[in-house]
């Protein structure tokens, strides 16, 4: 039987990536898929580039539209980015009847719906393991491995750059700005790095990986997403001091109420092996009721890494292109007639604990003032740090402020709370004269 | 539709655990799967006991074959364990057209070759998810997951008694036989724990591992198998010191001259993760070439982790089981004309490295001998740790001996040493006349 045709759009490290790694493992692949898979016709608007990475025996255009127009080609792999040109082209593969592979998790995230529906409409898999953390076959996991579980929570590292840059601030009591001059200059981080640093690609991730957990439409739009640019040294050592890593983490929840999806920094006990995840790799937790909790753990990036996702996905549609709807899994894991209508949580209505740090005064009263304050909201305390001048260093320790005033570092850390409750607390703490600066509010997860 | 019918063999723990997990997750399973899946029919000898487990909907017998003879069942899951009347009932099922679900590792490590070819003859799918590190979808990571890799290895705690009598012993300073009745004591091991503690339960799972990375048959009787109960609590201290773990380890590595299939204790660099993974936890590494190392982490044992493999593979069946053979997963990963015939090869052949400690004499001259030795044999040393008697407590220190002679241990890492020779080195040292006890040797793994 002749291979199966692939036409690549985008021919950049991912794309290359695919290129080299099914040419170097043919054999092995073929005699896992039944089948050869031949990547034959590519588009890049740098044609001698693509040229150069594919080789003679390959079809090289400018004109993506070519490759979906070619009626040789049984699957597309997109490997453009972004929301915009790869939206169209994706749409219209999926029209001409072909099946898609895509590592775009910011398109998914945001266009998934519409993608879906479509793919569904004509009968043609989206496939996009590559989407979430790399080559861990997460997605495979999730919406097949543990397909007898009632998914509790999913929590995870899924931003490599992000990662890289909070464990060169860990290792090396750097404050945020360095590090990531640090990640830039050693290919870590982009140029411009907004999309993770901000936690958007994060939240893309984990947008994806809550709708095929729980059955529930992607919703981008609903998801809380916060970087870690506000993240100081200090924080990151106290952290230390009390048992705890701080981690960029991709959370999704069931809760009664609805589900939580949100991407903020958290603190994660240090005992935990994702605490223990460092540089730029990436780990996804996963609880579901039979199961307890899983952990998956790899590169997230790079590459060979995704191509390893995106051939994986190939593979399985070589396998099952000629097969029946029934016979597929079901795209968002669930079959579109028995998604779920759960509700995503506003973020006010989460309930997590809480580190908080807050400068004041070093005088006598504030500490009853302060759990004062938290006392009459109802949030129960677990732990609390008074840091003096004598037991820390650099600018997070008790020092005289500008005006003179002593100060001292107040750590708080709390049991769990409602987000709308804590928000009006730190408001009323906010408010005391004592305190001299802006609250630090990180959430802490304790992934038991 | 009608649910698939599905019938029991055996409704011990596990069995249980699916019957518990498939009622109360039915709705979400049947949304992933497309269709409900039933359990209508189970055999167990205890009829009453299983009755009461599965309740009144469902026909108890107490002949297996009863449930094989149904024309009305789809899949049979045989949860009896063992070799015997097991393989069987899965060839008589098999020959029976019904699909198999297994977590019986033993069965398939030993009679694999057999129980697939007849599968493949008849046309159905035997499936074992839950046969590997129970709950954590392992198997389907390797055949699917990770496709387009050529595996280079994999290292797995793949025993959770072990890992738990480990774990104890490193933690309360415990030798091997009162870390083992403490296990016994909790439930975490069976009360002849033979098969759990000299390893042979890890060669199997390791057994089917190897099978699916590198596409060669099933071969137990090729893997070497080798338990805890040798270990000392010194070791562990030492190597703890080191800055190592041991763990028992199932390993299976491709070389340039076949397979390595090797369970064993293993000295692993305590900052890898899987040094941390402790109790009755499973971890496996995967290496594959185009990934990278990634890592799947949860629990490998237990009611409902198994269960939810159990039904993973329930799930699978029910949406391929009106495929054809081309578009289901092939049994061992790769299809039966494809596979392999890499040798494994005999542990003299295995290339690794080395954790010695010798009981030697105190006096001066020994270390020379003893390197002299190593030198000789063209063994590489990376590091030597000689422990007077001030610097060790308890037994494994430098102290009197009962003839009188002072004694001191000798603790020697090498460098990767093919293990023939290094079987040929320990025989000298331990001829020497101031090696006072047998030798104690550890593999070391970098898993870098």
């Amino acid at each position: 039987m002749k291979p199966i045709q692939v036409g690549l759009l985008g021919v950049g490290t991912v794309g290359s990536g695919t290129f080299k790694v099914l040419a170097r493992n043919q054999n092995e692949i073929k005699s896992r898929a039944g089948r050869g898979i031949a990547i034959t016709m590519v588009a890049d608007l740098d044609v001698a580039r693509a040229q150069a990475v594919v080789g003679a025996g390959v079809t090289v255009v400018a004109d993506a539209r070519a490759v979906i127009a070619n009626p040789e080609i049984d699957i597309v792999v997109e490997l453009i980015g972004g929301y915009g040109i790869a939206r169209q082209l994706v749409l219209e593969a999926i029209a001409a009847g072909k099946h898609v592979v895509t590592a775009n998790k910011a398109l998914l995230a945001v266009h998934g719906t519409e993608i879906f529906a479509a793919a569904h409409a004509r009968g043609v898999m989206v496939a996009f393991e590559a989407a979430v953390a790399g080559g861990i076959p997460i997605i495979k996991a999730l919406r097949e491995g543990l397909a007898a579980n009632s998914i509790q929570w999913i929590a995870g590292i899924i931003n490599g750059t992000t990662n890289f840059i909070l464990s060169e601030m860990r290792d090396k009591g750097l404050d945020f700005g360095v590090a990531l001059k640090d990640a830039q200059r050693l290919g870590y981080a982009e140029a411009d790095p907004t999309f993770d640093i901000e936690g958007v690609d994060a939240a893309h991730k984990a947008t994806l990986m809550s709708a095929i957990a729980f059955g529930i439409p992607v919703q981008f739009d609903k998801a809380h997403v916060e970087g870690i640019t506000q993240l100081a040294a200090t924080d990151i050592k106290y952290a230390e001091q009390l048992g705890y890593r701080i981690k960029l983490l991709g959370i999704t929840k069931r809760t009664p109420q609805g589900i939580e999806l949100r991407v903020h920094p958290s603190l994660v006990p240090a005992k935990r092996l994702i605490a223990n995840v460092e540089g730029a790799m990436n780990a996804v937790m996963v609880n579901g009721d039979a199961v307890g909790t899983t952990l998956y753990y790899g590169k997230g990036a790079g590459a060979e890494p995704t191509a390893s996702a995106v051939i994986a996905d190939l593979v399985d549609i070589t396998r099952l292109h000629t097969a029946d709807a029934a016979q597929r899994v079901p795209h968002l894991a669930f079959h579109p007639d028995a998604m779920s209508d759960l509700r995503v949580l506003p973020m006010s209505e989460v309930v997590t604990s809480y580190y908080l740090r807050l400068r004041v005064a070093d005088e006598a009263g504030v500490l009853a003032q302060v759990t004062g304050i938290v006392a009459d909201a109802g949030i129960s305390i677990d732990a609390v740090l008074q840091r003096e001048a004598d037991e820390v260093g650099g600018e997070g320790g008790a020092t005289e402020g500008t005006q003179g005033v002593p100060q001292t570092d107040l750590i708080i850390l709390t049991h769990d709370t409602r987000e709308g409750t804590m928000n009006a607390a730190i408001a009323r703490m906010q408010a005391l004269p004592s305190v001299l600066a802006p609250i630090t509010r990180i959430r802490k997860e304790e992934l038991a």
